[in-house]
């Protein structure tokens, strides 16, 4: 069988650029004793892909992420034809596994699609890093950059729901209506438009006690002299120093405002809230179904669309979370 | 009475010069019914009362700064003539209070130097800092900024009878021979030589688990990305931030270190130890007795030192405790 892979085949020093990329063939034989085949319907596309093109990501190989597929053959007694499963098997449309990595999911009544954000990793970095690393009170004042994007939207959606006064930023118009009018913010930034600490005072009148960074840079220092004192900054990402290698971000230069506020920073990464899975489903289905929790998604076609995709969330393509779909769902 | 004390008279930009302060004489009448006249034996000088100089402390007033003194006369009945008080009164000779704020000492067979540095609120910063915000463990790896500083000193000491693998950053290659030589560290970098990201990395081979900070800027770009995963920055200070209103102190550029390594930051002031004032002490005592926690003070004489002695925090002249003595002690 034949499938189409993304290959990297040049490591970006800034922006990537298509001709960095390339789609490769490759020849799938039949699945051996223990092993299953599986097509790829979505490809989840992350912002956190891109400081792996530096190093970790392989040249000349197909590129991982994550991906949700269905069983077409199977000869592991684990998986059935015909079942879903995610892997972090992506940029592909097929592969071959012997299960390792894989897990079945059950979509439970809920769009297949929901699975590449709200209820999958995007959407437990959301909970986990608003709720634990944040450690979210009731009422407090949060603050959540690229509020717009699929992490961001989340966030901000269940800080609402635990009844806090949110702002967010996000880099258009558009995408600031949709925050407040549909997603229901107190406050939306247009971090293009004129002096992003102006605005976040402004908008900001009783501090901040919780920052969701997914950023970095010129929000970060908006926001270090905004926190409250015992504030939280929980640091999902920094998208803006991402395709920074030797080009221009804007430094961190506020950082001694967390001496006297007494403020924590913590990095975090999904996995660290595996154990609260259940819980983050549980609440997650229930919000969907309430309406009180939407999301959009960002659907790019055809295997050939990966690399545009991903060089789309550093320009801004995207509200919600970004995807490639490879296969009806 | 006359007592001499310390005015501000203009703020300064960056780093604060002579002419910025003056030494204004006052006349104190006696103390009235419930009062108490203090005469200031030692002034303790922080690089902490930088920041305030841009805005908290007020113009042509005596300067706030933490003292021990004795008392001079009583009409309180909470102090006795003779005893030794600890206050937020420095930066003058001689004061009269109503007892507010004022704490009594009690010696308890330790030089009365010894509750300005490693006994006072400077140990308990480090203690603090080290041990709860730094979460410290038994032989962990541990770097300490400004080593040869008052809090640092104490610090890197601590880390040091904890078992742990202890480097040392200091300003002159004297400085870093006693932290070698006397204070047993097990490695100590002149951050003035060479490239402080070089050294850092030669000198933690194991990487760094918790960082005690007391610089900022450029000791923080060559710290993160040597930070072991799940490593804790314990923010102290930023030194090289607080005379750089306007001028050039290296920004921040590796925060991004902190997502995948799950790193915290935080920022804290020793009050928040209040509670383990005891623990403390007795843990002090106890390492000072037995020869395992030593100290230094750089001692000025006089309160017309007292502007010289703050300037010279910025410029390295101290090693371990800037204190100025006013009298016998």
């Amino acid at each position: 069988m034949r499938s189409k892979e993304v290959h990297l085949i040049e490591r970006p020093q800034g922006l990537p650029t298509l001709a960095q990329f390339r789609i490769a063939q490759t020849e799938l034989a039949d699945p051996a004793e223990g092993e299953l085949l599986v097509q790829n319907i979505y490809l989840s596309v992350d912002p956190a892909m891109r400081p792996r093109l530096a190093g970790a990501a392989a040249l000349n190989e197909a590129m991982m992420g994550g991906a949700i597929g269905r069983v077409l053959k199977s000869r592991n007694l684990l998986f059935k034809e015909g079942e879903i499963v995610e892997s972090m098997n992506g940029f592909r449309e097929y592969f071959i596994s012997d299960g390792k990595g894989l897990s079945t999911l059950k979509p439970d009544g809920m769009p297949l699609v929901a699975y590449m954000s709200v209820l999958g990793l995007t959407g437990l970095t959301a909970y986990g890093g608003l709720l634990i690393i944040g450690a979210l009170k009731e009422g407090e004042n949060v603050f959540v950059s690229a509020a717009a994007g699929a992490v961001g939207s989340v966030a901000a959606q269940i800080a609402k729901i635990k009844g806090c006064y949110v702002i967010g930023s996000a880099g258009s118009d558009e995408k600031c209506r949709w925050l407040k009018d549909d997603l229901g913010l107190d406050a939306a930034i247009n971090y293009k438009k004129g002096e992003l600490r102006t605005s976040l005072k402004a908008a900001a009148p009783n501090g901040i006690d919780v920052y969701f960074e997914n950023v970095g840079g010129e929000h970060l220092n908006a926001a270090l002299p905004r926190m409250n004192a015992l504030g939280r900054i929980a640091v999902c990402g920094m998208i803006s120093a991402y395709n920074n290698f030797g080009a221009v971000s804007e430094p961190v230069t506020t950082l001694s405002n967390m001496i006297y506020n007494r403020l924590t920073m913590r990095g975090f990464v999904f996995y660290e809230f595996e154990s609260k899975r259940a819980q983050f489903l549980a609440d997650m289905k229930g919000w969907i179904n309430a309406g009180r929790l939407k999301y959009r998604t960002t659907i790019l076609r055809d295997i050939e669309q990966a690399p545009a995709a991903l060089i789309g969330l550093f320009t801004g393509m995207n509200t919600g979370k970004m995807v490639v779909q490879l296969a009806e769902g």
